[in-house]
């Protein structure tokens, strides 16, 4: 009796294959279904289930697909606005064996409507639940957000109450499985700890030690979270179920000629690290680092736009591609291998973007240049501890459509937590025709390190 | 802040890497090492520390070794009788830290006197320690030996008992991590499942619902666990630090005639499938499939013999010769590739082993034809259940020592549990000159399943 | 500038990538094609061209699958009965740009109509060919088998005789880049040697020593080659683009029951070892172990039918499953991982075969004991050399079609050269209603070694 | 009958696995030779001898480990000076028996004086050499370098030309196996094709062609090739045999505390990307990316300094590493992962390096700013075909030791052929101090391309 999480980083995605002898299921799967396929066969086991704890909004379920792939039927939960094509519906207290593993159904609704815990029983040894699935309702440290549903706010952070509720009575033994992990958008405040039982948070989660069931709505209406535009294709590729993705095959690399017929009609999207983009890059290009794709790619692009990949080498490519791909973004129409200086060589352009340090920005705060500006791209939470006098804020993933509250005529110096952000912001400030753009390398962090003076932001 | 679970089969050890923000620590490391600095390296971090729950007796720590490449210090219990040459002794309530998480340290004795427990914590978040490594304590299912003192038998039992209650005692929310899982030969009832909690364990574990202390030490008294001669030479290595093992490279393939003239010297080991060896092998090879080498290669061999393997290919023959090195048998002086029809091509001999099924072996055990007899090689717990009448029984790992039992002008039919360790057992009858041998394929399960009768054996 | 060779096990087909500056091209791709685009993505090279030397007979092309993932054309030879849908034709003369290399196309036709040679060229570096790639026109220690055309037999070998002496006028110093290595049923007499030049060939390729053109034609019409009936679909599917592939997944495991229920409509194929079929197999099944798929399967089976694998993990299964799909076999639904023991211990049946050596079989022919027949299994050019007196002999592949030349009351010894054949044979038998099949194991390899006679077959 | 090129990129060396029959041997083995062991392995191979072409002077052989790993000796040719301590001398015309394959010995001096070449024969199949592995003697395109006894330089030159007299006696239809390709420092002309015959090179290679002896020996005495300093080193461990190299394991990652403890007294090697060190680097570093390893490592380094690499995560910090150790550079004590924004985060200090194109130097060029100068770190033979008007010329090999040249207080533009040399060169001039330097990205190649105007150097 396994069980196994396949991570998918970036998204903090959190999926599991669960077995005994010789039968076993997912619970989750992700888009690029094969590992679960090729997980399960090095342990001699079948496939025969797959459960979804609900209809993710964050990334494109490999539901459908995996089902096709090995003939294990999808279970889901009750959506009432939209059900779910390819998956037949289950409800409280069904359960299902493979070989000696019981698992149980709860209905644990809040997050969505039609979320799902599944709590399992070792049949051979004990009574209790020894572990459960808690989707997006439960995870170490948070619970999960309520937002989605907003004439219905309060009602919905009162189901998650009560779900939670639900799952607590499991017992303190048993130990817990979120579909989320720390850096995950579905909730801000999960902790780094990658295992946990009831028992634990029972003791421990902030979200679990409230007063009651009005002091928890209360805060969870109080909580801001931010919802890229892609999220809505998601929630209608994962009721209809999506296309099979692009293979997982590296994407071609392409001469310095295409890539030039290419930039035409293709967005270009720099996945190369943060300080290599700042070192040189194509111009116009997106800066996309790896740790950024899933989070931003969303607010940027339109599934429907062919992208173009400048990357390092293939595997960077390819890991860039299945990211994309992962959320939606099918069309990477190849790579360039910029290895700048060649590109430089053969009589090709290319930008770069400085860096500035604490000393330097506190100097330009205190004096004020003329035409000069900070720019800090954080996000409403971290705002709101406080910002550097002056500076002024537009959170990353709304810039593109916020850009007309900045002069193009001025100097900005951009800034973040720390500089990747930043970077980001920066390139999306050059490709709109800013010529004097700067990033603040160590941003927040560092001017707090260096004991420089916050400021609170009106709001 | 992740554990990682190290599972080597065979053995059933499991080893864990554990860390947060770029430490990370090694819990009973094997002795092939390499896959913990591997795992630390991939997810980016440091092993600065290395903790062992006692001195293994049932395999080689990579302690000193992985000490030796990281220079991480090694922290053992205190061993009175024989104190640890590469470890420094650490004690009750000491801790260590690695970023935010925290190691303390409980010692827990009885199955060995040096038996420590570790207990974890999450520095960031709640009081309560959130996991436990338990070495040979606590399993899943089940507890540690306490064979280990013969003449202090009663008073370690006790001390065992006395430190499970101190282990429970961290909570129920403890995730339960021990050393040893199902297959393993440092317990006979442990479960199947690969994942628990202290709640769980303390309400379903037989040996912690027992009435009370006097009801535990009866029960630890009344086991019964064979110990393999090498144990002895596991004992005093992991005392002194084992030598560097051979490089885990495959090991090289041998010609039939390289092969001949080692044979003389060597002992000739096949490591290929029960049925392959069944159905042809060399004459005078010991039957060892991958599962049976942890299990009696301590048995059959000495540390100072040379190993000649039959293997399938090179990855087969690699695997094996990695088993037999974690358990002292560094001595593998290459392979033969042995397809039979090649082999028999060039003229060499071959034996085959007939196999028989449930009807022959009913047939003849009411029949008693002239000179036949069924030798049961199951251990002793298995044949306290019932042997088929008539039946003699030895155990398979003291078989070698116990063929003046037997009698070579007999016609054995040798069974176990299924047919794999019934096998290895008409292996050494052939080697030792038993010209009529067959296998009962099915053995005891398929005897029972076809409804045939049961005797309780006389002991 | 690099050549890298694809080498496909069982079928010794042999494909090439070849690039230079970022481009490649694909020579004769396999179905199974994704290795391609792993190989050239590692050189960050794209794929432009995909070269087909031939419409192959023995196994399915990658060629329109490969241009579909990468946007390559296909080129092909003028096919004049059976246009190949999926690619463009090219002519004498022809050539082609990737970075400084240069291919030009050379109509090698005798084994083909349609077959094509590839000399490639150095373009910054000398004038002479540097490498060709032949296809089934010249190998290494042979030449094209020209059996395609029965009612032309005489005149496509002289095309061939033409083509060979246009290739080697590319000059001794050009690189033999062919399609096929030695152990492939596209020619006899193929040297071991996987390298080798035109100058090196046309000194010592037997082939290229004849006198004059009808002495080779002489020695073409003298030749005698199978062609399985798989051979058939093959030209279809090679001329109208086959089906994409199942995905290169390891097939699903199965329980004893979901195996039993499938053994009625499936065929057992057993893919392990020879003499784990010997020691213990399931009723019923095929002996085809990797080495036996691609010669024989095509011989057994209909592609329409399911197949279902013996194997010992998903590894060996998922290799099975990938050698017959390259021929055209795509309906594996599963595999059994019969640790026999666990099988038979399961209350399953089972069955075995017995082997025996020279002195037996040399005891039976000379005793003749009553019913008792030796059949040999050996192809034609093999039993010209010589057989044991007395023996029977059908061809392993017609064996299914001629089980009416034997005789279910007797009992059959089985030979070929050394053993495989012969236990594959046996299976065939046993799955026949044959009682008393056994295979000797050596067979005429032993037999000659051991210095016994060998008449000749009447023919 | 197979040859396997095992290629080291950076070193441009090639290593060769050939056999037959179950043995193999192995040619030029690297340091680093597990690959040899595992790649025989692979093909069922017992490596039975291991040949050396010569004492390579830009890389530590693996020879004696490799011997010590499998058992199989080393054969060298006769070294008058230095005997090698851990090889038997083998002389012309000895052969050796792999299975079929035969392999017989030319003494082949004019590189070295101990340089062999091997010519391989297939026992079974023709009387000519199919293949020769030549070393350094002859490349693809080129032929070896004549100038490491500076003393004997004609008679060596005269050596050599003889030596290749014999080699390509072997015949037109021989396949060339050479100890280097494009990119070794131990040939300025190679030509970047990776395949070639004895046939191919007497036709094209320009060396091949000359007039005769004295006008090849001429031509020789005419070449200029730069000797690092770690050389000296290579020769001593290649006589006496090199010490163990350090294992294959990634460095340990070290948080930014114990970075900068060492910093203290190991060298800082920046092993990223170009662009990411221009972007931003940790102040004090070398910048020394992959490619630049082999070329350079040897200039700037002594073997007894630590190293602390800067890579952005373990796989680069483990190639660097493997690539240091192939030249003699074993320690390396760990690395830091700077995610450049997390160390500013951190409040630590950073640099960038700015780059300009050709637009700004030709201005620059043009108006000769007060203070400012252009440096070229080009190699001898590449600035005798040209420089920019005004250029110092510093080869970046010797430049450690020339920055008296130089004047801390001027503003430098550093260039080469396209701007990765001039970023290595950039950091050093930082490292000693200039304050103010730029890298010309693009360098030479742009500057041609954009049609400026290029100069005559003094020399």
């Amino acid at each position: 009796m396994f069980i196994e999480k396949i991570k998918t980083e970036g998204l903090a995605h959190l999926s599991y294959l669960i077995g005994a002898d010789g039968q076993a299921a997912v619970i989750d799967p992700r888009r690029d279904c094969e590992v679960y396929v090729e997980r399960a066969a090095a342990r001699g086991s079948q496939i025969t289930h797959i459960f979804e704890t609900h209809r993710n909004e964050d990334l494109i379920s490999g539901a459908p697909r995996l089902s096709q792939m090995t003939g294990a039927p999808v279970c889901h939960g009750p959506a009432p606005e939209a059900p779910v094509a390819y998956a037949r519906t289950v409800r409280e207290g069904e359960h299902f064996s493979l070989g000696s593993l019981r698992i149980t159904v709860l209905e644990t609704p809040g997050h969505t409507d039609d979320s799902l815990s599944f709590a399992v029983y070792d049949a051979d040894f004990g009574q209790e639940a020894v572990a459960v699935f808690t989707g997006d309702a439960l995870f170490v440290g948070d619970v999960g957000r309520t937002d989605f549903y907003p004439r219905r706010a309060e009602e919905v952070a009162g189901l998650l109450y009560d779900s939670l509720g639900k799952i607590l009575a499991l017992g303190d033994q048993a130990i817990l499985y979120p579909a989320h992990g720390a850096g995950s958008v579905c909730g801000n405040n999960m902790a780094a700890r990658e295992f946990s039982t009831l028992g634990y948070e029972r003791l421990n989660n902030p979200m679990l030690r409230v007063e009651n069931r009005e002091d928890f709505v209360a805060r969870k209406l109080a909580e801001h979270h931010y919802q890229p535009p892609y999220f809505a294709l998601m929630e209608r590729l994962n009721s209809d179920g999506a296309a099979t993705p692009p293979a997982s095959l590296p994407p071609p690399p392409l001469d310095i000629a295409e890539s030039k017929r290419l930039m035409q009609s293709a967005r270009l999207v720099d996945v190369r690290g943060i300080a290599a983009f700042l070192g040189a890059h194509l111009p116009g290009s997106f800066a996309l680092p790896d740790s950024m794709i899933s989070g931003f790619a969303g607010w940027f692009f339109r599934p429907d736009e062919d992208l173009l990949l400048v990357a390092d080498d293939a595997a960077q490519a390819g890991a860039a591609a299945r990211q994309l791909a992962r959320i939606g973004f099918d069309r990477v129409v190849g790579y360039v291998k910029p290895a700048l200086p060649v590109w430089a060589a053969g009589g090709e352009a290319f930008s770069a973007l400085p860096v500035v340090g604490v000393a330097e920005v506190a100097r330009r705060v205190a004096d004020r240049p003329n035409g000069w500006a900070l720019l800090d791209v954080r996000g409403r939470s971290e705002v709101e501890t406080g910002i550097v006098a002056g500076a002024q804020t537009i959170y990353l993933g709304e810039l593109p459509d916020h850009l007309d509250r900045l002069d193009r005529r001025r100097h900005y110096t951009v800034m973040c937590a720390s500089g990747v952000r930043s970077t980001v912001a920066a390139s999306l400030l050059r490709r709109a025709g800013f010529d004097q753009v700067d990033v603040f390398l160590g941003s927040m962090a560092a001017w707090r390190r260096a004991g420089q003076d916050i400021v609170q932001p009106r709001l």
